[in-house]
């Protein structure tokens, strides 16, 4: 069964109401229901909900969190909105590929977090890296601002074109490996730093950039859930042998 | 050569600032830059300029006109949007199909128009039936309205997406027929209908609903230049007998 409640918009520290009145709005019309606000500088309050007009619901059931990691934590698949020129080296999806990624994860029970940055300044590198894949939208070169609404719109016009196709042209998911949660994944780098710090590579008083590392390396390639358990099984050999 | 600018986003009867703004922006984002505005009901004063922010040039060089008949007079190619649930037989074109067609006809040097109705009630049946295509975006028939300037976003972007991937994969235009100008189906259906009064077919006093039907006959059809040159040679040979 292809149900769009799998698929949750992550809106970053967002700072006009209108935008989060009109971003509901946009997920609404194209069938999204599951809304996530991370530290919303402007509250969803009765402003904001009243902005929303018909899409209210969205915004009063809407998630609040405080980090980005808590918004993806149940999530298997997490997708990043970028502007096509930063030069972060890292899967890029176009915004057309986009829908169909995500359908073909839902359709195998697959939760997904579609991730928007502030207004201004879009997705920190940092947020950046938490992602599997980033989408862009092309634009225009010399007028390239989409508005976060807008952006919002086109991204869930692809989904629910794709979920249309999808319906239209029945196929089976293709059949991808299964993949944790963000939250497993978490586990696994908190045992890997302990692991690490034991074994003497990090020193805990100069950690450096060795977490940082293998988190992008391990990001980037989408870590398989039965890799994971690969994982996870040599750092506890590693912890016996101490 | 791709270009967009024989591409001519019409709105008609717009009555909000914001949206004027909105949806110029969405253009500038997309590439786009000819605005034509139907009888406008607010007008693109300083006010919608400034809410334009940066895409105000295409607000200020709008061409400003009294009737969706005269924005669309230079254009062989017109589409009108609609929502799915119409229950007017024409011809429809996904939101998805309709960038790839415009941008095969603007390979070819034709004009098109795309032309969004009224924020609240659309286009009339008879804009509609101006309109050699209807494009619909689909959208959760629950909550199906989206507003005008995302509905400019969202076939804009369309539009991009087409030209890039005919920018990248290059192809021939499909070889339509030459088609007609608006002005010129215009001068035609002049020419049938004196010709028609002077058979006595049309009674002057009581014309009834024949020349709308065979308005709405040719349009759905899309004369051809040719078969444009054909019928006006069948009137003027009418012309002559009598």
């Amino acid at each position: 069964m292809l149900s769009l409640t799998n698929i949750k918009i992550v809106l970053i520290e967002t700072s006009h109401t209108g935008n989060m009145g009109s971003a509901a709005r946009a997920m609404k019309t194209m069938g999204l229901s599951q809304l996530c606000l991370v530290n919303p500088i402007i509250k969803p309050d009765s402003q904001s909900i009243s902005l929303a007009a018909g899409a209210s619901d969205i915004i009063k059931n809407a998630q609040i969190v405080s980090s980005m990691q808590e918004a993806i934590a149940d999530c298997e698949l997490v997708i990043g909105t970028s502007a096509r020129s930063r030069h972060l080296q890292w899967p890029h999806l176009e915004a057309y590929e986009s829908g169909d990624k995500i359908i073909n994860e839902v359709q195998q029970g697959h939760k997904v977090a579609l991730v928007f940055g502030r207004e201004r300044v879009g997705l920190t590198n940092d947020e950046l890296q938490k992602c599997h894949y980033h989408v862009s939208i092309p634009a225009n070169p010399d007028y390239s601002s989409l508005n976060l609404a807008m952006s919002v719109q086109v991204l869930c016009y692809e989904i629910r074109r794709a979920m249309l196709l999808r319906i239209d042209h029945p196929k089976q998911p293709i059949e991808e490996n299964a993949y944790p949660k963000d939250i497993d994944l978490e586990r696994f780098y908190q045992h890997l730093e302990q692991c690490l710090i034991k074994t003497g590579f990090i020193n805990i008083h100069h950690p450096g950039q060795i977490m940082s590392r293998l988190r992008r390396l391990f990001t980037r390639a989408r870590i398989e859930q039965q890799e994971l358990n690969i994982l996870r099984g040599i750092l506890t050999s590693i912890d016996k042998q101490q």
